[in-house]
């Protein structure tokens, strides 16, 4: 399934394969919570975005329109409109971040819906249940997503709550992908590693996921408010023992300089709710840094976003409009801001690949980490 | 610049041809009021909506982003990217209706922006000035557009006004555009007929202003609130009046049924924000009537909008997932519901253009009046 394909320090050029196509890696995955990118972006747009994975929430689908609504549908794919590789995460973090009144067991979590206030439980054979509604290419194992910082102690119960809980995710995903009506039976089945910021516990809790020999290897709990240099240490911590020979995606990743600095560590797959929010208040990402296309200084500026920019908003609109439909309050304005920073983040990653490819990506990352996160000064 | 092509009662099929292209009438103009459609669609997506024509706002792009900025940026097909014609009303319309505190004299009116409260002055030449910066293929003439009903005498007053407001208009449009640096220096301008709901000054008011010899002749202060009889009766009353070889508009309507109505009284043009306006409330126009898509019967429909349409809508997406978008306040949902409805009147005319053409645009309305503002059964 994961192919590598060339090695340039820790940084892996790979290419993993699926039953709804292959995803060269690095790669960024595109968030469509609920089934849509937010800013009006449709399946089919991202299709002009260099999108290669979307990744659908199950927590927001689950709730709303419902994920058996889905399956009646034909499955994710067919209700949004996308062909490619979907990833659904499990609904853990959402449940552990949006929901309310939350009470962890042995079986599971009872919450509150955040849209109604309804109760659920869902548990790892519900989350895989639900996942497998949605029939979408990989599915992620039901975690919980530790605070950070928590106590050691809290975090290491938890960790071997969550390890009890991947076997039972895998054998109700074996039994589901095997049922003769299901939507996707290859669907697959990712690990994520946990153990907040301690060392010990991480490379623990990652040798025993290991062992169960699943389609890939997420590491969560990261990213959750903690200072860059303690996510990538806990990267470095635990990347010598995740499997060479399966995908490896750090969950809720990141800003630009963020991501480069996790493929220097050996990281695949990204996601992250950035691109689409920064842009809906009007933070652009280029390879010259960030504009902020609000700014009085674009008024009667007529250059596009980015002058080396390909992207279907840049080809088309300047600043000075961009900048008017924000003082406007006109929809177009969040909708182009968004396909420019999505298209940014899918060329981010291409050029990303090109650098491995070309045994060069040191020198990318010293060229863009200074300034990538940065105001662009022009 | 209007070549009749063929009758049909009193139903007209025309080529309307103007420096920015030639439109096919009868048609229905698009509007973007502040340079952009609401709902989220670019001058380039209204290329695969079959719009012929943009309809901006003066008064909206006097007071943001200004006219001198749009000038500056090279007018206003090169700031919101479209370059097929585009007519600009005068302003007088949203001055009389949305701006505060207006006091109309001979000169002109002084009203408060209703976005900041900034006092400003507009008569007929700051109308034309604006325009003339804008840049718009098709400047409208700077009018009261009185309430209805109102008083016969203060109507007659008004129109007279109106009248020596349009000798100005004339005056002043004919030294913008001989302007060595002006914009657009065949910017076109069109008359507006007004009077109320008073037969003889609406008569009175269409001779006067069409000695003037105009590009083309507007029916204003219709469509805002009276009976839709009263609205067929003055049409049917001031057309004979109007030039038969200038394009005729109505300014602001309205309904697929008004459209059909008045294109069967001899109307060419028209223009108005329900499309997209009543699609941002889920209300979708098809030829088997309306489609209200968050009715919880389409909940898991699979069928697009239409099934007899091909709008990149109905091509790619289900009800069932528009109506999710909908229940989820996802932007997507909008946009691809005003996407729908803009592509549906624009359709609409082309259908009204070809039973013209085939002489039985009697039978078209005979078969779409019954149906088309009513509630789709299926």
């Amino acid at each position: 399934m994961y192919k590598l394909i060339k090695k340039d320090g820790k940084a892996r050029r790979g290419e993993f394969t699926t039953v709804h196509g292959t995803v060269q890696t690095p790669a960024f995955m595109n968030v469509a919570t609920a089934g849509a990118i937010k800013g009006g972006i449709s399946s089919y747009d991202l299709k002009n975005l260099k999108c290669q994975v979307e990744l659908c929430n199950t927590y927001h689908l689950h709730l709303r329109p419902g994920d058996t609504l889905i399956r009646e549908m034909g499955g994710l794919h067919r209700f949004i409109g996308w062909a490619g590789p979907i990833l659904t995460d499990s609904g853990g973090f959402q449940v552990f971040s949006l929901a309310q009144l939350r009470k962890i067991k042995e079986e599971g979590v009872t919450f509150q819906s955040h849209i109604d206030g309804r109760k659920i439980f869902m548990g790892p054979e519900e989350s895989m249940r639900i996942q497998s509604n949605l029939g979408s290419t990989i599915a992620m194992a039901f975690d919980e997503c530790v605070e950070n910082p928590a106590p050691y102690e809290y975090s290491k119960k938890s960790c071997d709550r969550t390890e009890r809980w991947l076997y039972r995710c895998k054998d109700e995903m074996t039994r589901l992908n095997a049922l003769h009506d299901t939507i996707n039976p290859n669907q697959m089945l990712f690990g994520i590693n946990q153990g907040c910021v301690y060392e010990d516990l991480r490379v623990q809790h990652m040798e025993s996921i290991v062992k169960l020999d699943l389609d890939g290897y997420a590491i969560g709990g990261l990213a959750v408010g903690e200072p860059a240099v303690d996510m990538y240490r806990i990267i470095s911590t635990v990347e010598p023992y995740m499997p060479a020979d399966k995908p490896r995606y750090l969950m809720g990743v990141g800003t630009p300089v963020n991501i480069i600095e996790a493929v220097s560590r050996g990281v695949d797959l990204f996601d992250c709710v950035m691109p689409s929010r920064n842009a809906r208040h009007g933070h652009m990402f280029t390879f010259n840094g960030i504009v902020n296309i609000i700014n009085a200084k674009y008024t009667n500026d007529e250059r596009p976003i980015a002058e080396d920019c390909d992207c279907p908003v840049c080809k088309n609109h300047s600043r000075a409009y961009i900048r008017h439909l924000f003082k406007a309050n006109e929809m177009l304005g969040m909708r182009l801001a968004v396909m420019h920073n999505l298209y940014f983040y899918n060329t981010l990653m291409e050029r990303i690949r090109e650098a491995i490819e070309e045994g060069t990506f040191e020198q990318f990352k010293e060229r863009y980490v200074p300034i990538l996160d940065k105001r662009c000064k022009d």
